[in-house]
């Protein structure tokens, strides 16, 4: 033990204690390290939880590794719902199923982000190396003094941990504070679309009035629903859509609006949507935003995880699983430098940094596959000779879905392999195109 | 005259009294627009200047096209230096001057700062209908009651203008204020290099050390100066340097530090720097960033010009040329859109920032051209050619550094036409390859 191992100097402060910082304080708690989290707003575990913010995750290989390490996993499961694949809703009312992956393993599996984030503040706080502090808002980082201060109340309430991780999110203060006054990278933009969560009641039995394992997708191009189920059998839905121009969140907004715009792009979800105009004023309007930024620690005092240093767009589902596989990298990193936090630090930026960069590019294409290909010919007779090799070829072919879905590559080198494939489907197909014409012509000398 | 109209509804405010603040007060003074300049920072015509900051800049076509609009361009001449090209020195001691363009018109010219500055705030000063309020420091904006709160040596002052300019630089607190809890995109970055400014004296009689009337660079590709001539005949150097790692920022701090590095690189400039180790010691060091950001202004009320929306690195030296040009095409937005502010604001984004954003891109790959590119022989040759292809053909062969730094043409437009020039001398230089080839056949078949 040196002035630099995890341990030394005292316990370590976690900013944030939404899904990262809960799951870090586990890992950390489990290696010995005491953990003081700090979290903005009240424990989520008592009271009413935030109405229209119920939002639905999809969790996968590399959330489920995460939560595997911290020995959690199977608490977990039985939260979630099995999403075999993809149900897709065509304008005329028709639908389609497209499989996750070639069998019952390639699954994501559809969880409530409250209820996740109360089982893990649950299993964080009866550890007897973790405390938890809710309405702590972080209000500065004295870095000279190695000081944090929040505001509890009304009232300041200072710190000075051994080292912080800031685990606050896409606008995290703590990465404000840390970066104040450096040469700090940050880039933030916004999608011109926002979304709005509605719900899809339980039929009165307490089966779902849609296939209940699935994700479902209506596609729409100039908007799409995305809907997660739950367990009782009703389903968050999650409406994309411009937030200016026509047929926007602007131009939608009294009653007669929201029934104009769903009759002209959803009219098969009316009947199922009773609620849809009072869901509709009642439930919040929320935006969508892209972060990168460098660098992620300062010394060997304090670093980042999850959206504090890469938000993305939701369109890969890859968001908490990412957050998740940081956890897990950091810790990783920590393993591999035991008596150096500073060169941790270092080292876990510097495998995770450009796998999370190359997840926000990744995170951007999938809005135009969700909102559009879903339902072009090309895409879909592309789709499934990718699905026909990797079942010829499972170890050797794997299309980037299921690289990205279904395992813990890093997301830069699934992106690269799946690059190679294409250009080894385009040789393939130029050479049998080659040989087509090729016969074509010696039939044509035999006639 | 409407509501919409620049000059209704009372006073206009520009946060920030720097060059485009003031040059933008004049202006719309000029318009018969009653204008209050809020600056940060004390009266720079009062008391000593500040030290080691006395920044050169080089003031082409674009800013000279400004200055002329409101009148000050004969004012501005007599404080500025020509400079007709650039004076590479070899590592060896040996120089060569390449002319900036084919003729005296097309030249640079060296001013002072500080200097213009003061000559604008006078000028401003002057008009009756401009007002300057120094040590005025932006700390909020109320957006909902449209008013600006300043700290004025400790007392708060607030101000309802009819609409507020934000001209108070890359780190600008009116748009951080704009665009708090807005969609806004922002893009930061900072270059691993940064700068430090030192003086060559003028000779003790009045003359320059060395070719007074042009920039100079020594070019070493670890690192690199620039320097801006003086009318005393003094030079201002800028050293150009990694903040970190080797022969750095970092690693060079004290006196043996400073001579073991100039001795490693600039061996020819110690006779000419008496004043190095003081000057090192007591000038800081400075950083260099690109920023990037939209929208670039709200509703009616408030709009950015210059660094506030978009900074860019020094290195095709049209910072400053810039900003003022984005006070023309503020001001040519409003002429289009007289009766409609906000229309006029959005013309004036829209027209402008994919060209600042071109310049942003052409200025990050002239830090290439500086440090390293100026001596190599293939970069010298094509320079060759395009300035005798741009003799032949004064009218349409155009290099790109001429448009940008000659004319007025936009620099979106500029890098189009340069890319397909960039083509046309590809494709003529491939047919005389085959031409030269071809003879060469036929004279082998001859022998």
């Amino acid at each position: 033990m040196t002035e630099q191992d995890i341990n030394a100097g005292g316990r370590v402060a976690i900013v944030g204690g939404g899904l990262a910082g809960s799951l870090l304080a586990l890992s950390l708690a489990r290696q010995g390290v005491g953990v003081d989290v700090y979290e903005r707003r009240p424990d989520p575990r008592v009271g009413l939880s935030e109405g229209g913010r119920s939002i639905n995750l999809g969790l996968s290989k590399r959330g489920i590794q995460a939560l595997t390490e911290v020995g959690l996993i199977d608490q977990v499961m039985p939260l979630s719902v099995v999403m075999g694949g993809r149900v897709i809703h065509a304008p005329d009312g028709s639908t389609r199923f497209q499989p996750y992956g070639k069998d019952r393993g390639e699954v994501l599996h559809s969880i409530d982000r409250n209820e996740l984030n109360r089982l893990l503040l649950d299993h964080a706080q009866r550890h007897p190396q973790v405390r938890l502090h809710f309405n702590h808002r972080l209000e500065r980082i004295d870095k000279a003094r190695r000081e944090l201060e929040f505001d509890h109340d009304g009232e300041k309430v200072r710190a000075q941990p051994a080292w912080v991780v800031g685990a606050d999110g896409a606008f995290s203060r703590a990465r404000q504070e840390m970066q104040r006054g450096e040469r700090a990278d940050y880039h933030q933009e916004y999608l011109e679309w926002g979304y709005k969560e509605l719900s899809l009641a339980a039929l009165p039995g307490g089966g779902s009035q849609i296939e209940l394992e699935a994700l479902h997708v209506w596609p729409r191009v100039h908007c799409f629903f995305v809907s997660h189920p739950n367990r009782d059998g009703s389903h968050t839905l999650t409406l994309f859509l411009p937030h200016e121009g026509p047929d926007s969140f602007a131009t939608t907004r009294t009653p007669d609006e929201v029934r104009a715009l769903f009759n002209k792009y959803f009219p098969d979800l009316i009947p199922l949507l009773p609620n849809l105009v009072d869901d509709w004023v009642s439930h919040p309007t929320g935006s969508l935003i892209t972060t990168r930024t460098a660098p992620w620690s300062m010394d060997e005092w304090i670093v980042l995880v999850g959206d504090a240093c890469h938000a993305v767009y939701p369109f890969y589902g890859q968001g908490m699983n990412s957050a998740f596989e940081d956890c897990s990298a950091l810790m990783a990193a920590f393993a591999a430098h035991p008596r150096d936090r500073r060169a941790a630090f270092i080292a876990y930026e510097q495998s995770r940094r450009p796998h999370t960069d190359t997840l926000a590019e990744l995170s951007k294409a999938n809005f135009i596959e969700l909102k559009q290909k879903v339902q072009s010919f090309w895409f879909l007779a592309r789709k499934r000779v990718d699905a026909a090799l990797n079942r010829l070829l499972p170890k050797t072919w794997l299309p980037l879905y299921t690289m990205i879905a279904h395992t813990t590559m890093p997301y830069g080198d699934a992106l690269k392999r799946s690059r190679q494939q294409e250009k080894i489907l385009l040789g393939a197909v130029s050479a049998l195109a080659l040989v087509v014409v090729g016969a074509g012509v010696w039939v044509g000398r035999l006639l």
